[in-house]
């Protein structure tokens, strides 16, 4: 068996892993807050040193001799994938970061670069939720929203590497300013930090909700997953900022079945946890807009790969990048 | 040379022609009001009586001799592509309509069928103002709002020959209800009708226009095409309706750069004779509103097949099915 390290780089969280070529184990799994006060340098460190601490938990445990065939990057973009460039990530502090040279001279491996978001569905495809899908668009949610889309498993990357930027397309021309620049982007409704937002705007008109007990009275603490959270255990403002989202989601997903026709959507982060409560909502909302072959064909589900998609799909787009899947 | 007939199927006019192979010249072009009121039979009949007319007329044009290996048509859908079925289409009162089997026995010829939308897109990417492109994205913009995706010169038909139904993605989740059932989509506010009508309350309201005059008084004879007539001519309030409608098509043309990321969108249909006056705006609201990586990679322009770009599309989608261009 080969081995294929997958790295997922993110703004608050760099996961790292080492994992066999089909997929079937992940060894030397590493979580780490990711550094951002060393600068941008600091980062790419951090990155190297993880890569090196998955190989020798994996070798650990497998044996020295396994055969360690490459590294597989997911990063935020906008980026270049054919020169392996970041070009500008605000979170990271990046800007023209030739990151997969950097992160190959480090290892003595090939190396592959991604977007994050992309490689998080490849790997609910691949190993997760969305296996079997020919047709897959994914969303995920948390500190903004990501998207991919996926066509016969090969991430669909549009004619400069920004497809699937699902966050940003708007559902109200005008709506809220999105960081963006555009109005009413999903993300202005309906990521993580915009979820906790419309819960402290409601709780500070005079709400009347348990969710403050969550966090301790701090309601700057107050996150998508706390709401989520207050809403499992059956508190009623919090259910209702949960089928708010649903509300918004479920439009969002319903365009998506009719420009795309995909017959899996995967939505991944920390609000999946609200399981029914999101989910019946956001079905029903596709089913009331969406066209009708559309909605049969298409299932709907949470993401199985909380944490580790988008390792596995580093790994994934690494073997796709590379040819090895063929 | 070898020919192919090309028939496109709409709710106004069956349009019929026949297209030497390469696409290099088309023969026996025919455009006729469908026939709606001789029941489902009755447009079937006419589209039959059409395939003979065009190869008639082409035989007679280029010789007797010439060699017509089959028939691609595109039609509003829902269809099945693979049997060739057109499930549903309430303007022409078809259901579980067998079209492609029926003209093909009809005319001795193999046939193919595929949405008519998908169609003209796929025209104006073989002959037409989407040449070169790679990832084109393409709105018709007639009685209705229709779209198409080229991926690689190939039709995206999506898990159940949906996808592409861009007039169908709401711009705005709580606006106008559109025939289909949604809210907002963009059909409500951009489609030939939808122009009249904003057009027209506009005048019920008592906007200052001289757009009466282009339609003797009759507000109900007022279409997209005399209100872009109007705007040409200079009147001040039917360039305001062009610019609203160019700041609807801007916005939902934007969804689909951070979506797709095309290298062309191509926009059909009688309102883009305003040519600039919708252009202009329309433009400047996706540089606001897109991506700069999307907006750079992607051109937007008008179709340059007015009348035949289905035609075209068809004969392209019949090589496509049936392999001819492999």
């Amino acid at each position: 068996m080969r081995y294929i390290v997958g790295v997922d780089i993110g703004g608050t969280n760099v996961v790292v892993g080492t994992v066999a070529a089909d997929g079937s184990s992940l060894h030397g799994h590493r979580t780490e807050p990711t550094h951002l006060s060393g600068g941008p340098g600091g980062t790419v460190d951090q990155v190297n040193r993880l890569v090196q601490e998955t190989l020798i938990a994996a070798r650990d445990e497998l044996g020295a001799g396994i055969e360690v065939v490459g590294i597989g990057i997911g990063c935020p973009g906008p980026l270049d994938t054919q020169s392996g460039i970041v070009l500008m990530t605000p979170n990271l502090g990046w800007i023209e970061m030739p990151l997969r040279d950097r992160v190959a001279t480090a290892a003595g491996l090939p190396c592959t670069l991604d977007n994050d978001a992309n490689c998080a569905v490849l790997g609910e495809w691949w190993r997760g939720a969305a296996q079997g899908g020919r047709v897959v668009v994914g969303l995920t949610i948390g500190t903004g929203i990501g998207g991919g889309i996926l066509i016969d498993g090969k991430i669909f990357h549009g004619a400069s590497d920004v497809a699937g930027e699902i966050g940003h397309a708007s559902i109200d021309q005008s709506g809220r300013q999105c960081k963006c620049g555009n109005y009413g982007c999903l993300e202005a409704y309906a990521s993580g930090p915009a979820i906790a937002r419309r819960a402290v705007e409601g709780l500070a008109a005079g709400a009347d909700s348990r969710l403050t007990e969550y966090v301790h009275g701090d309601l700057a603490a107050i996150t998508a997953r706390t709401v989520s959270q207050a809403a499992r255990d059956g508190d009623s403002f919090c259910l209702e900022v949960i089928r708010e989202t649903a509300h918004y989601l479920g439009g969002a997903v319903a365009n998506l079945l009719n420009i795309f026709n995909p017959d899996v959507v995967v939505i991944c982060g920390g609000v999946t946890l609200a399981g029914d409560y999101l989910f019946d909502p956001l079905c029903n909302q596709v089913r009331r807009r969406a066209f009708r072959p559309a909605v049969v064909a298409c299932r709907i589900v949470p993401g199985s790969l909380p944490g580790t998609a988008g390792v596995f799909g580093a790994v994934a787009s690494y073997q796709e990048q590379t040819g090895a899947l063929d």
